[in-house]
C-alpha cells in the first residue's frame, strides 16, 4: 500500500508529509557537546552526512527543560502553556496533592501523531521510558509502546504484541544504552516490516546523567545511536532529530553536588509552610535524584511573594525567579499549573526540596543535570535540503517543538 | 634564549607558562555552529586534531556579550565588575557625556599580558580592529598592533614598525576575512622570527555579523583560520581559542531587521527625558548597525524606575530587565558605569535606541547580532590534554575568561 501523503491539520499547523517513512527522534539529554566530540572521533559518520546533506543547527527547547515537557511540545508543536504538561510532577491544587504529570489527562492538546493516524499514517511511538507512554499515544490509532516494557505491550492495547519475537528485540534494562538503542532499532524494524511509516522515537538520558560528553561510555553510545541512523536512512526514511534539553554537570569542586535546598532556605528565612516542587521528579532513581535546575515555590499565604521573590534571587546560584504572570509570560508557562514563583538556577547549580526528600546514594557517577536556561539549546538535524523557506525559518528563533514541521513540510523531498 | 617559564601572579590568579610558545585565539562572533558546521565539511583539520589531542567543550562568556567587554575579561581573568570595561559605548556620567570605552583609561585592572611581560616573556598582541589596542596594550612592554592599522605601527608606540616588511603581510581591509586572517598570519610570523613566545590574537567578527555558518564564506574563513591554527601547533605553541560572544540571526520571516526601539517606545509610554545607550557601539558601521541584544536605560527621575522595569519586561521580545543592583548581582557589571536599568532581548530580537540612531543601509547582509543571552555560550578549545584538575574545571561553569589559565596552567605540558 502506498504511503499516504493527505495533509492534516494539528494546533494550527498543517502537515503535508512526503511519500516516505517520516522518523522524528528525540535524542533525550543530547546537549550539542554529545555530538561535537563523538563527531569528531569521526564516530558519526551518518550524522556527519545529514549535516552535509541536510541541516544542523541550535533550537531553543520549551522550559523548564525537562523531559515530559518537551516531549509533550515535540508531539503538539506547542508550548507549555497550550499544551499544559509543564513538568514530570507539580502539585495539582484541585486534588490538593503531589502527582505525576505523565497522563494524558493532563494533556490539553491534540497530537501530531494522532493526526498523522487519522489522515491514514500507519504511525508507531516508541519511548524508551514507559513514564511518556500514555501522553504520547494519546487518542492514537496505532504502536506505541515502551523499551521498558516492551515484553508486556499487548496488540489490544500497545498496537502490537509479542514485541520481542517480532520485532526481534529483547527487552533491555532501563538503565543502560541498550534502553536508547531498542527504540532506534525498533524504529528501523517497524519501518523494514512494513509496520510504520510515521515514527516519534524518544530516547532516555541515563548514559547523559551518567557520563561527560568525552566519557568512552558516551562516544560508543553516539556511535551506536549514529548506527541506527544510518539503517534509517537505507530504510528510505527523512529523519529529524532534537532534544528535549541539554545537560550539565552540577558539582562542585571537590566533584560533590552543588545543591540549593530551598523549602529549607526558606523555612530558614521565612518560617513554616512552603511548599518546593522539583518538577524533575519521575521514577527513575539513577539519572538524577530529582535535582534539576528549576523548581517551583508555593508561597505560603502569611508571607510577601515579593519579598520571598527578591531574596530568592538575590542568592548566589539563583539565576531567575519568575512570579506567575511572568512564568507565563516569559517562561510559556500554563498559569494553572505552576506554582507562585519559579525559580531557575545557574549551569552548575541544582535546586533542591530539603535534604531529605532527595537520595543521591542512587546515582551512578557525580551529578548531571537539567532543567534551566543553560539547558535549553539544544540541536536540530534533518537528514534531508530544507527548502528556501525553512531554511530562512531555521535562521530565526526555531523551537525543538518545530522538528515535525522542518521534517513533514521542510525538505526538499515536499 | 630559552623562553622563561617564571610564575607570576595578576588579579589573584597565578600563572606558570610553560617554555613554548603559549598562544590564546579570541575567535571573534565565533558561536559554536560555525565550528560545527566548517568540521562537517572536513574543513578544519587542525582544529579537529586539537578536540581530538586537547580538548573541546563550551564556557560562559561576560555579559553583556560584547567585544570589548569579553576581550577586557580574557586579558585580565576577571568579570567586567572588576575590570570595569561595561561595552564599547556608555554614558560617562562625570563627564556627561556618551563615549567610546575603549580607552585603557577605563581598565580597572592588570593584565595577564603585561604581567607576562614583566615575568620575562616576549608578549605580542595582535587585533584585527584598532579600537581594542588600546586596552588590551595596557602597560605592557612587548608589540601591540592592529591589523587595521598594521602599516602605521612604529617601534616606540607597538613595539614593532614595518609589519608589512618585517612580517611580510599586507596591511588587510577592515570589512575582510583577512582582517582575521592578518592577525594569526602576524602570529605564526612573529613566533617563527623568535619575535614573541607569549601571544593574543584577537579577530574580529565582520565574517559572522555578514554570513551564517553554511554560507560559503564563512566556511572558506574557518578552513583559512584552520590554516593557521596548524601552522601555530608546528611551530611548538600551545594554543587556547575561545570566543568574545556567539552571533545569531535577528530578522523577521522576511528578512528584514528584527528591532525594538527602546527609547522611542519609552518616550511614546512614559514621556521624554529617557537616554538609551546601545554599548555595542563601534567605529566600524558594517557589522550591526549599533544594534545588539543588550541596552541601558537611563530613566528620568521624575519617572518610576520600577515601573519602567516592569512594563518593559512585558514586552514582547524583551527577556531580562535588570536593575542596577540586580545587574551587579547577575551580571557582574560595574555598579558605576551601567544605566539604572539593562535591558536583554531574544535570541531573535535587538534593541535600539530611536530609528534615527541606527543607520542599516550599510550592512552588507541581514542583520546577525549579539550581546543578549543567547550570545553568551562560547566553544572553548585547547591544544593539549587537560590535567585532571582542569577537565574536572573544564566540568564545572568555566568561563571564556578563563582561557589564559587553562591554556597555560591546563595542560599535561606544564
Amino acid at each position: 500500500m502506498a504511503i499516504s501523503t493527505r495533509s492534516f491539520t494539528v494546533n494550527g499547523k498543517t502537515y503535508t508529509p512526503p511519500a516516505r517513512p517520516v522518523v522524528v527522534i528525540c535524542l533525550d539529554g543530547s546537549a550539542d557537546e554529545y555530538l561535537d566530540i563523538t563527531l569528531a572521533h569521526d564516530r558519526m559518520p551518518n550524522l556527519k552526512q545529514m549535516t552535509l546533506a541536510g541541516y544542523r543547527g541550535m533550537v531553543r527547547g520549551a522550559l523548564p527543560s525537562f523531559t515530559n515537557v518537551n516531549n509533550s511540545s515535540i508531539v503538539t508543536g506547542v508550548t507549555p502553556a497550550v499544551h499544559g504538561i509543564c513538568g514530570n510532577f507539580f502539585f495539582d491544587t484541585d486534588k490538593q496533592e503531589e502527582v505525576m504529570m505523565n497522563s494524558a489527562a493532563y494533556l490539553r492538546s491534540e497530537t501530531i501523531l494522532a493526526a498523522a493516524a487519522n489522515a491514514g499514517r500507519k504511525v508507531a511511538v516508541v519511548t524508551a521510558k514507559e513514564k511518556l507512554r500514555d501522553i504520547l499515544s494519546h487518542k492514537m490509532t496505532g504502536i506505541a509502546f515502551s523499551a521498558e516494557k516492551a515484553n508486556q505491550a499487548q496488540e489490544a492495547t500497545h498496537g502490537i504484541g509479542n514485541v520481542e519475537s517480532v520485532l526481534g528485540l529483547p527487552t533491555p534494562a532501563i538503565y543502560s544504552a541498550d534502553a536508547s538503542l531498542f527504540v532506534l532499532r525498533a524504529g528501523v524494524a517497524l519501518i523494514e516490516k512494513g509496520m510504520a511509516d510515521f515514527l516519534y522515537l524518544s530516547l532516555t538520558d541515563y548514559m547523559q546523567h551518567t557520563y561527560a560528553p568525552e566519557d568512552g561510555p558516551s562516544l560508543a553510545f553516539y556511535e551506536a545511536i549514529d548506527h541506527e541512523l544510518g539503517r534509517l536512512l537505507a530504510a528510505g526514511a527523512v529523519i529529524g532529530a532534537t532534544a528535549d534539553h541539554g545537560m550539565n554537570a552540577k558539582q562542585k569542586a571537590d566533584g560533590t553536588p552543588n545543591v540549593l535546598y530551598i523549602e529549607t532556605m526558606l523555612t530558614e528565612k521565612f518560617g513554616d509552610g512552603f511548599r518546593v516542587i522539583c518538577p524533575i521528579t519521575d521514577p527513575y532513581v539513577k539519572h538524577h535524584g530529582a535535582l534539576g535546575s528549576y523548581v517551583a515555590v508555593h508561597v505560603p499565604e502569611n508571607v510577601s511573594e515579593g519579598d520571598v521573590a527578591a531574596w530568592l534571587q538575590a542568592q548566589p546560584g539563583i539565576t531567575e525567579v519568575h512570579n506567575r504572570d511572568m512564568a507565563v509570560h516569559l517562561l510559556e508557562q500554563p498559569a494553572d499549573r505552576i506554582a507562585d514563583l519559579v525559580v531557575l538556577s545557574a549551569r552548575d547549580v541544582v535546586v533542591g526540596r530539603t535534604p531529605a526528600h532527595h537520595d543521591l546514594t542512587a546515582l551512578d557517577s557525580g551529578l548531571r543535570s537539567h532543567g534551566g536556561r543553560y539547558e535549553e539549546m539544544v540541536p536540530l538535524l534533518i537528514s534531508h535540503p530544507l527548502t528556501p523557506a525553512y531554511r530562512s525559518k531555521a535562521g530565526g528563533d526555531p523551537r525543538n517543538f518545530d522538528v515535525f514541521d522542518f521534517t513533514v513540510n521542510g525538505t526538499t523531498l515536499n
